[in-house]
């Protein structure tokens, strides 16, 4: 593939790992992402345990051009996020002057804006702010590391603040062609096509549903010209035999 | 945490980075081993990739008792987990006898039992069959690695297969307690009981919905006494104020 640009994400919740929270966030983060023209290349679901989140931040920072993190970023003993990213960078903690104003200004006055919620106001050092917009609590920026909280409707107003700074690459486009034929009566004709067209991903996703089977074929590539061509050539293919 | 069993599972899945697709193999895998006592540790999501599949088993697989995959086992061209699996134990994949007269019995005769369906009796050398009671093709496993489909209601029916056959340790209980308080409120409350109850894990999840806001504080422990008794008490400490 051409000209990808490639991104993480690193999801730091225990409570998705023992199975109490269904994760929402990657589907929307893909989503967004490759609208985008980035590529989400992998997702690492790990629990708030400060060695393995700092190993997992520093692993990936160096493979792709963007690692987004989610969760970890409240008040509590369990969010461990700003420590661990300001550890994987080696830079310390700090009570950041503007995170403390914004969070100062949303409480109102000195004595509800209690010292665990200037917790939340501890930021990595040379840090940027990702503003929130619905509870005020910033998320930030450090190198191609970018902490988003963990509550999704949270999450998704910083991603909206992050995604115009980032540079996409060229877009993956993509077509679906539904057939009602079984998966193994269609893969010879799939795999001959995608010998031939090396440059479309073609991926083919079998369904069951009230009684009914049938594939979702889904091709992807950065080549609308070459995708529509394809699309044509398979949809006829791929049509029932009589 | 004392007797844990810990485990990984290794989602592969071009369609779940895409964002075309919700993943929630994750949710019910960790549910049912949680059931059980085992520990689900890390989940990594990768696409159809050789390379980094094969690279990924291989971390994982030295890290935990149990690595379970889903899907790539189907009969297409992206379906690449077989020979994934093969190569991390350095062993050659067959055509499975086993598997064979599975797949003949289901299709019912050599006629409609065609080269593309034979492709799923193939199997890493050494490996034991997954009985798939929803479409007869086989999950397997080899090692401390279980491969199983990666469409929920076949993955589903293999997981049941498989847990029996798995050593659980010290299962982990559960309460939860919600408080309408802010986070931020019952933050340092929080803090201090973590510090008196190490063998508790104390997560902190805040929520909004529908304009009210709080927070389910939930207490995780191998310990039933334990969590009883700091249930009585947090639930106590984390009553609204008057």
């Amino acid at each position: 593939m051409t000209n990808t640009v490639k991104a993480a994400l690193i999801i730091i919740g225990s409570e998705i790992l023992s199975g109490r929270t269904l994760d929402k966030n990657t589907q929307h983060i893909a989503q967004k992402l490759n609208n985008q023209g980035i590529n989400l290349i992998e997702v690492r679901i790990i629990p708030d345990d400060m060695e393995t989140v700092v190993r997992t931040i520093n692993t990936l920072k160096e493979q792709v051009s963007y690692v987004f993190t989610t969760g970890g970023l409240g008040p509590t003993h369990d969010d461990i996020t700003v420590d661990c990213i300001a550890a994987a960078f080696g830079v310390e903690v700090e009570v950041n002057p503007e995170a403390y104003a914004i969070l100062l200004a949303h409480y109102g006055d000195q004595e509800t804006f209690t010292p665990a919620r200037q917790r939340m106001a501890r930021i990595p050092q040379t840090a940027s702010l990702i503003e929130n917009p619905a509870s005020a609590a910033p998320g930030f920026q450090i190198g191609n590391v970018y902490a988003m909280a963990g509550v999704p409707k949270i999450m998704q107003a910083m991603l909206d603040n992050i995604l115009p700074t980032l540079e996409g690459g060229a877009k993956t486009h993509s077509r679906t062609i539904h057939t009602p034929r079984a998966e193994s009566d269609v893969a010879d004709i799939l795999r001959t096509y995608q010998e031939q067209y090396p440059a479309v991903e073609i991926g083919s996703y079998p369904y069951f549903k009230a009684g009914s089977v049938g594939v979702s074929v889904v091709l992807r590539s950065t080549d609308t010209d070459m995708l529509d061509t394809l699309e044509k050539q398979l949809t006829q293919a791929l049509l029932p035999l009589a």
